[in-house]
């Protein structure tokens, strides 16, 4: 009789199983929306930018294209940025509220409803004028928030509106049996009435009810207001815990971002965080994190993505110019492995996430020396990672600084 | 209404259900370690190498790169046999004590726990000074077996230590109720104490007292020994069988080696074995065997991967040109379809197994000429044959040989 081979084992729990606590220290520099590609009209932006630094390291580094989360997927910074860390979005799944609220420290308990906001301003027959609110800053949409949570209570249930950055806010619920299968009210465009608040499963009722009882209230406290007279819900989601990275790669981590919602994703992980002003302050800090130990480190730059959002293709050039300014610096901060890639594609002919597939460079441990001396989408599809899912980057990472034992039988 | 369709096939039940009885001849050539990668400093041993006759057969072969088990992963050279055979290891779960009773003929029964031995060399202060105990010859290990076998019993269990190369050997503990969830007490470095066995399951705290005791009787009857004073424990399994190869895909196979280890796989998936002196002898029995209807013949060649564990450049380069030279030889004894590659990357500058992809050369039957006149890693890289999990290497070889059936719905 032949015994049974039962419970083949995952892809993901064997590089956990070979994660061992030492190897080369490593560094995760994500330029958020990074991407971009040769349309008929121009190439792309990191074609178009001079980076003699990224290039003079492309010829000693292994070059590749990950798909975040897969082929022809566009992904949220959220999603993509789990995916950068090897959590498989498919099987873990996060709302955008749990991820703005990991960022701004508002502490969820498990089975609360977390949405992300946006105050927007609707015209007198109710049809959205603006869905950002003017862009209004922090300190008025705190003011929303204040009225809202002060005047606005519900039956049975706790709400809390936290002011994020800029126009953008989180929704919290709270209450006995509230599940978070609900579509946005966010339509993403103008000149339409915000879209009602609908359940997507029986056990979620509840929830659109609150919601509901919520936004009729917040239409007549804010009524009055010239600019982010409503809201706009999105990404509704129950919070779940997330298994720690820090434990699932045998890794000291620290996280560096300027923008809370990177942050956030960091914290969900296990990671500590910092703040800080922008790449420059980031790669100063390497050293000292180094000496402490820490054995890989995640620096996030938002202004490559809010360039191609804005379709400014000198702004985004611009933004990646500054990267290969600092190149110098980051090497010569002692940091073994590094790989320098982005969360998605934001490629300024669209002005939006696309599901281009992103440029990922690898340098040190044992990433080969392709010999591209070009780091752009072209040179990066003929390099020798190949095409992979962002899910994987991270085992590639571990691999080249030594940090995966050999897989015997 | 659509009627459900449950269960997928598995690549795996198709390809052995479109296989066939009749076919090109195939040889599959393996050496050891053959992958390499070029580092900032150097090209790899492959492409350094002056191979001739690899390169001509390049011009008129198809190549491409395959990933031992997965992309990054690096494997000890029994996973990677069992994934070059189209056994995923991931499903298969085979451990190196099994592999190695198989090579040395020790025939295991199914509930024995096996476990790989070094012999070590420990310091007064119970320290490992030397993991190979200085590389021992077999006859003294078959001595320090001798001794344990005759004054080690273990209360209601049998255990066996078999000398399997210089200083290696294997154990097989046999009785009732043994799991084999067992840790390595090999801590893989010197200057440190072994590990204890540790159960990770609750049904292998048996295993682990039999295994305590047994430690614990060696430390005392072996602490007169300048080298070879204690063992090293590592890869414990319970034996499982195998689905025999030869039934799978309708092949008579044969499997020629130097090495126990290799024979030892072969014998597990129902190859007949022969061990050869190396593998000039291995190349001279090729007509023979297929004038005896062997469809199907494996090539071990250690040589590749014994330098590249050295570090020794100029010694894997050597022993690549070897093989260059025996390349006519092959092609004169009339196989007709032949496959060369690697179990794993071993570089030179590395020093050790790694998780960089494998080169290989498929030619004959109905394998593509990609003309690219070079067999190394990065010809192969532009080769038809892409890159793949080398668990599919199997497959691409049967449908090269015309072996595998139109699938008909």
């Amino acid at each position: 009789m032949l015994a049974s081979h039962p419970n083949p084992k995952t892809r993901e729990a064997l590089v956990s199983d070979l994660a061992r606590d030492h190897g080369d220290s490593m560094l995760m520099l994500v330029l958020d929306g990074l991407g971009g590609y040769r349309s008929p009209d121009r190439d792309s932006e990191l074609a178009l930018a001079r980076t003699q630094n990224l290039n003079q390291l492309a010829t000693t580094s292994a070059l590749g294209l990950h798909d975040p989360v897969g082929w022809t997927i566009t992904v949220g910074s959220g999603v993509g940025h789990l995916a950068l860390f090897g959590y498989d979005p498919l099987v873990y799944h996060v709302g955008r509220g749990a991820l703005i609220a990991a960022g701004i420290g508002f502490e969820l308990r498990p089975g609360d409803v977390a949405a992300r906001v946006n105050l927007c301003t609707l015209a007198p027959d109710g049809t959205i004028v603006d869905r950002r609110a003017s862009r209004i800053p922090t300190t008025e949409t705190a003011e929303v928030c204040r009225v809202l949570n002060e005047h606005g209570q519900l039956e049975n249930a706790e709400f809390f509106l936290i002011p994020e950055l800029d126009y953008r806010a989180l929704l919290v619920l709270r209450g006995e049996g509230l599940e978070g299968e609900v579509t946005d009210t966010d339509p993403q465009r103008v000149g339409v009435q915000p879209l009602p608040a609908r359940a997507r499963t029986p056990g979620s009722g509840r929830t659109v009810e609150l919601i509901t009882e919520l936004l009729d209230r917040a239409r007549g406290l804010l009524a009055d207001r010239a600019q982010g007279n409503f809201l706009l819900l999105r990404g509704f989601d129950t919070y779940r815990e997330l298994p720690g990275f820090p434990e699932r790669y045998k890794l000291r981590a620290a996280a560096l971002a300027s923008y809370p919602t990177y942050l956030g994703v960091a914290r969900l992980l296990g990671f500590p965080t910092w703040q800080v002003a922008g790449p420059a302050e980031a790669v100063e800090a390497l050293p000292s994190l180094l000496r402490d130990g820490m054995d890989f480190i995640f620096v996030h730059v938002k202004t490559t993505d809010a360039a191609g959002e804005d379709g400014d293709l000198e702004g985004k050039i611009a933004a990646i110019e500054h990267i290969d300014a600092l190149v110098p610096s980051i090497l010569d901060s002692g940091v073994q492995v590094v790989a320098i890639t982005g969360d998605h594609s934001t490629p300024t002919q669209v002005a939006t996430h696309t599901w281009h597939p992103v440029p990922v460079l690898l340098h040190g441990g044992s990433a080969p020396a392709d010999g591209l001396g070009r780091f752009d989408e072209a040179h990066c599809r003929k390099g020798s990672l190949g095409r992979f899912p962002a899910q994987e980057l991270m085992q590639q990472m571990l691999a080249a600084a030594g940090r995966l034992a050999t897989y015997n039988a």
